[in-house]
């Protein structure tokens, strides 16, 4: 790991603060097993990891992935298990596994310069503890919501109590409620932008999609296409496993379903989801919760597609107000804003996610935040 | 902690091996959060840690009980929380406040010459890899059966990593599938025989007391009642929550009872479980399952009732076969046993228990277990 490579004009930190980079850093992922990595088809961070190791592998570092045994990586992998939990349906809630994986990764910890452990599961907390004892050279990244208020005191405490560890937000409106936390960087979620292509002359109508849950605001969407006098389209997955959620799908959701001027797609692929986004006038996105990030806004924008987002959770973060979409409080607003898309430049969309939320630049700002750990600069 | 007190001889790691007693040790015991220690009614492990913990402090050491704050201890009390977790409607899967528990108590282990763990719910596995490091202070006593193979690889998988741990057993048959565990002893539970009195003229019904479910025999125990031509008392919880035990309960069990020759008692308090076991003629124990210890066989004995049981699980340690009961493998030969029943002399029954299974003879035994640790001699 001594070996000095390259200079790079850091701006994430510092404005122009420069990082002497170490070649062949020896850095550990820690991501969760109830899905290969990378996934198949849906799974964000899951997604992420595998990103940032072969983004890392890449960069000439040795990285060690600790994830189940199907996994595709050029990384060292490392397995407790052999396939995807949930293929052999063990529960969500199970501890066992996760367990084995994170000591089995802090037991080497010798071995390594860096721990990056993912947190998305509460069985993910109990990496905190164990980390204690070697915290300057542990990372963890929030892959939810920071645990504020309702019913969520329990994982809140667990936070306070571990609170001096290495935090990486993936956004700054992620960290709302745990302000005092030892946050050290926030790094953005970056997208492969391979199946994503600028279209310049959509047609129009508007798009939505997601999965249909009361927070991701399907409903709203629909309520402001009809005051635009405009043709929606809505796209996603159907949630029959959580009752509120399929709930709203049947009671709020399918009921203005028309297929004339609400059209409703379903689920779509990487080719079909491509064009979905880029023929799209607009994409609506009118949030009731504060989503720490928002990967739709950033595949949208990545299309060209302009997008009006409530002004909730990253969303400030992820778009320009007036240059990439706009953003709004209300569905009479977002109505307003859609009668201004024609003042937004798609292609200015497109070069934003270039610019910030690719999976090149979220390596990169991983990087930067291990070098700065290793020149026990954080 | 370095004050010698007392020799006593000791018999149950090797005959007539002599202990010095070291008095005020500093012990720490770690309790479940669910309910209160001890619990108002239901909840073993809860008894057990109450128990042992107050038994200690009687003794003169200096103990610290970590439990939920409305428990009731002449120990230190040391809470995460202000009241047990199941009346805040908190899921049994929850690891966040185990986590706290747990943790509070090893970040203090300095404080400490033992760390007790009650391993009692699959949160408790993560205190095994915080034990590592300070392994020769830490004892975890197993409230569950060993789990050996169906559907519980996994915690299998977490006993075997940490094999090297000092583990108590509640009976030796407990030890099953685990057998390369480093088992230091074995503890049995011991009661409080306050409730439990020597009744010499019993009536002449036969008795099945416990939750109702497969595992527990109580079909197995009517037809050997209906077999042997006389009455059962069956009385005991009906398990609502378990959808399995509800099902066995409404289709195996309610159909039997006639409330003439098969009568059924529900829950009683421990006067009327005193009058109820004393007053029985013998007491049926048809396990379907290795129960790694068995209370109801315990406290039959104590009121001087005989047990005739399955030879599963720690049945073949409770009961001394053709003293106080008989050790049988099918209903025919629990028949069989039910005329044999007059040979038993009911007050060696209760000595039996006097003998074995007493409260104050369990904190003796832990008090043991700790003393070797100290000496190094485990």
């Amino acid at each position: 790991m001594n070996i000095i490579v390259s200079y790079r004009i850091n701006f994430h930190f510092l404005f122009s603060q420069k990082i002497t980079y170490t070649k062949n850093m020896k850095i550990v992922q820690i991501a969760p097993l109830w899905e290969n990595i990378p996934p198949p088809l849906y799974g964000g961070t899951e997604r992420i990891v595998s990103s940032i190791t072969e983004g890392l592998v890449t960069k000439g570092h040795d990285v060690t992935l600790f994830a189940v045994g199907t996994s595709h990586t050029n990384a060292k992998l490392v397995s407790v298990y052999p396939r995807p939990l949930f293929r052999d349906h063990i529960a969500w809630t199970n501890i066992m596994y996760p367990l084995l994986n994170i000591t089995e990764a802090f037991d080497r910890e010798k071995e390594f310069d860096i721990i990056h452990m993912h947190l998305n599961k509460s069985s993910d907390y109990l990496a905190l503890s164990l980390a204690v004892p070697i915290k300057h050279k542990v990372v963890f990244t929030l892959h939810f919501p920071y645990p504020v208020a309702q019913n969520r005191d329990d994982r809140h405490a667990v936070f306070q109590k571990y609170k001096d560890l290495n935090y990486i937000s993936i956004s700054n409106s992620q960290r709302r409620g745990g302000e005092n936390m030892n946050w050290i960087a926030t790094v953005y979620n970056g997208i492969d932008l391979t199946p994503f292509t600028l279209n310049h002359s959509p047609q129009n109508y508007l798009l939505w999609l997601g999965k249909f849950n009361p927070d991701k605001g399907t409903r709203e969407a629909i309520q402001a296409a009809q005051k635009a006098g405009m043709t929606i389209k809505i796209a996603g997955a159907i949630d029959k496993l959580e009752g509120a959620n399929f709930e709203y799908w049947e009671k709020e959701v399918k009921p203005l379903i028309d297929n004339h001027r609400v059209i409703f797609v379903g689920e779509v692929d990487d080719v079909k989801k491509n064009k979905l986004y880029g023929n799209a006038y607009a994409f609506l996105n009118p949030i009731q919760w504060n989503e720490p990030f928002g990967l739709v806004m950033v595949e949208a924008m990545a299309t060209g597609t302009p997008v009006i987002s409530f002004k909730n959770g990253a969303a400030p973060e992820l778009i320009k107000n007036n240059e990439t979409g706009y953003l709004v409080d209300t569905v009479d607003e977002m109505v307003e804003a859609i009668g201004k898309i024609d003042a937004i430049d798609r292609k200015t969309c497109r070069l934003h996610v270039e610019k910030h939320f690719t999976e090149a630049i979220m390596t990169n700002n991983y990087e930067d935040v291990y070098q700065k750990i290793l020149d026990n600069m954080i």
